[in-house]
């Protein structure tokens, strides 16, 4: 049987607020019997919304208040001298004073890179954390990182990416040995600019992972690779411009099946198929992107989530937490220092 | 009626070389009554497939003989020094030597780009060549630019991005004023890296762009900018990226249609519609990518391009050529100079 555990919610955050994390939080107690939830925010809004609550779930949420919120808008280091009142922060301090295994936000990325940096402070051997997420391919999923939290990085940021990419997926996968690869635009030693061609050669010089090579854009969603490792800026461009190009493709589709009678009655009768791509290739479905290498779980929602999708960015939370990822991450740095001839 | 105009085409290009290339010229030359075309090769792949040709039009067609050919694993410097009697070299110095008016390659972009700066030359003004493609939109379609030329990128060189964009689109597309975006991970100015902000900067400080600011990848196939401009590494991540995702939904939707009787048959039914949708995202349907800076007309096809595919390219240089893009380019920075004070 799995340990109490307790989490933190941000339950202002996201395009929603309390509307959308409220009852995702109500419906993960129900399935998970040994958690209870910390819910950061306005009593007034957010105590309404709890009375729908069952009394046996009531038990195991407990409110913080607070009417200071971090909007979209907000600099990150505003945020982080002047709202150490808002939902996020608070929040995020619950993790760091030990009172919750870990926090989940659906608000600014940028100030929650920010604060859990202030707050809960870098693992040993980590310069940047970076954000992961699960991303669908042909037969399965497989994970990209950075997707947004560094825009410039250098080699050796690379280099801890994987390493913690490696960690992460060994651990929530049960893979022990995550193929490995780089992000690039051709795969020949040559291609590249010189971050990624010096990245490739101190992961293949480091040895303990379970380095491919160079991986094209055109195999991002191939089932090559299970990490796959960028930059911010580019993991960033190449997830939206492919979330770009689905809705293209919807688009284009719902156009084609409305032409005339014929194509619409066609429409309705694959609409189940239709629907099972649309839940297949959902960014959402796998709602939740880690924050790794803070001393602490974070977990980022999408903005925009439903109830649904911030409830797998919930469970994403729980499961990192369970799994202890930041002491997998110590580990696997302590056995590259081992590693290393001395 | 349109001027006489002759074409240089490297035969042997591409994963299937004369195969495809030499039906395709055929195919071009019964359309465009005003084309001759300059095709570059081994006479003796090339002449079997010729025997297929009308009468009335090998008239039209010019046999430039050699064997030698630079392969996909030549380094572009040493295709330099070393293949100057190579299809691709030759067909380049077709249109440096005032004999073809454009030439088109399907082979190794790389030797592209270095023989085509080393033999055309840059405009003045142009410090590095961009490669830019159309890229399908809900609407219709928009331009991308640089697609993989120049892996790093400071401000200035994407600011001449910018005004070789406009220049082509405007006159390809006859739009009097393109809006131009800059490709970036936020909508906001303080978002992105440095020589995204700057080059944001210098793009509004010129004054003669229609530039409407950044866009987010997500917003790449929506119809809200016409030119699209980023450094080489993402424009090609964003564009691989985005073929992979539709090769990813074209894999999940084959799969779903096949899964039972039922489906199969739903599958037969929709086919028209499956095959409308893959024409319309499908990259190649506007294959030719033009090489933007270079004082002549060079258009690269995919590799993999099959005969219709390659015709497209083909067009695209003719189009180029009749429109004159080089010169367009010059006046658009001829502009430039005198909106700045002096």
């Amino acid at each position: 049987m799995s340990e109490h555990l307790s989490i933190a919610v941000d339950a202002m955050g996201g395009d929603f607020g309390p509307r959308v994390t409220v009852p995702a939080c109500i419906n993960l107690l129900k399935q998970q019997r040994q958690l209870t939830i910390l819910l950061v925010g306005d009593k007034a809004q957010i105590e309404p919304l709890l009375s729908r609550c069952p009394a046996y779930l009531s038990s195991r949420i407990t409110l913080v208040h607070t009417t200071s919120v971090i909007t979209m808008n907000d600099k990150p280091s505003y945020a982080l001298r002047n709202l150490q009142d808002s939902s996020m922060y608070l929040a995020l301090g619950l993790v760091r004073d030990g009172k919750a295994s870990a926090c989940v936000s659906a608000g600014n990325t940028g100030a929650l890179m920010v604060l859990g940096c202030s707050l809960l402070r870098t693992l040993p051997g980590i310069d940047r954390p970076a954000i992961i997420s699960a991303i669908p391919t042909q037969q399965d999923h497989c994970y990209l990182l950075d997707l947004g939290a560094n825009v410039n990085c250098n080699a050796e940021h690379l280099l801890q990416f994987a390493l913690m990419g490696s960690a992460m997926v060994s651990a929530v996968e049960g893979k022990p040995s995550p193929r490995i690869a780089l992000l690039n635009i051709g795969s020949e030693e040559i291609k590249g600019n010189e971050q990624v061609k010096l990245a490739s050669r101190l992961i293949q010089e480091h040895g303990s992972l379970n380095y491919i090579g160079f991986i094209e854009g055109d195999q991002v969603f191939s089932d090559r690779a299970d990490v796959i490792v960028c930059d911010g800026f580019t993991g960033n461009i190449a997830l939206k411009s492919s979330e770009g190009l689905a809705r293209l493709i919807a688009g284009k589709l719902r156009k084609s099946f409305t032409r005339n009678l014929y194509r619409r009655l066609l429409g309705v009768l694959a609409q189940p198929v239709l629907k099972e791509l649309q839940q297949q290739i959902d960014p959402g479905r796998r709602n939740g992107a880690s924050l790794l290498g803070l001393q602490g779980v974070v977990v980022k929602s999408h903005g925009g989530a439903g109830r649904r999708h911030f409830e797998a960015a919930l469970s994403q939370a729980v499961t990192d937490a369970r799994l202890n990822i930041p002491s997998r991450i110590v580990e696997q740095l302590e056995q590259q220092l081992q590693q290393q001839p001395t």
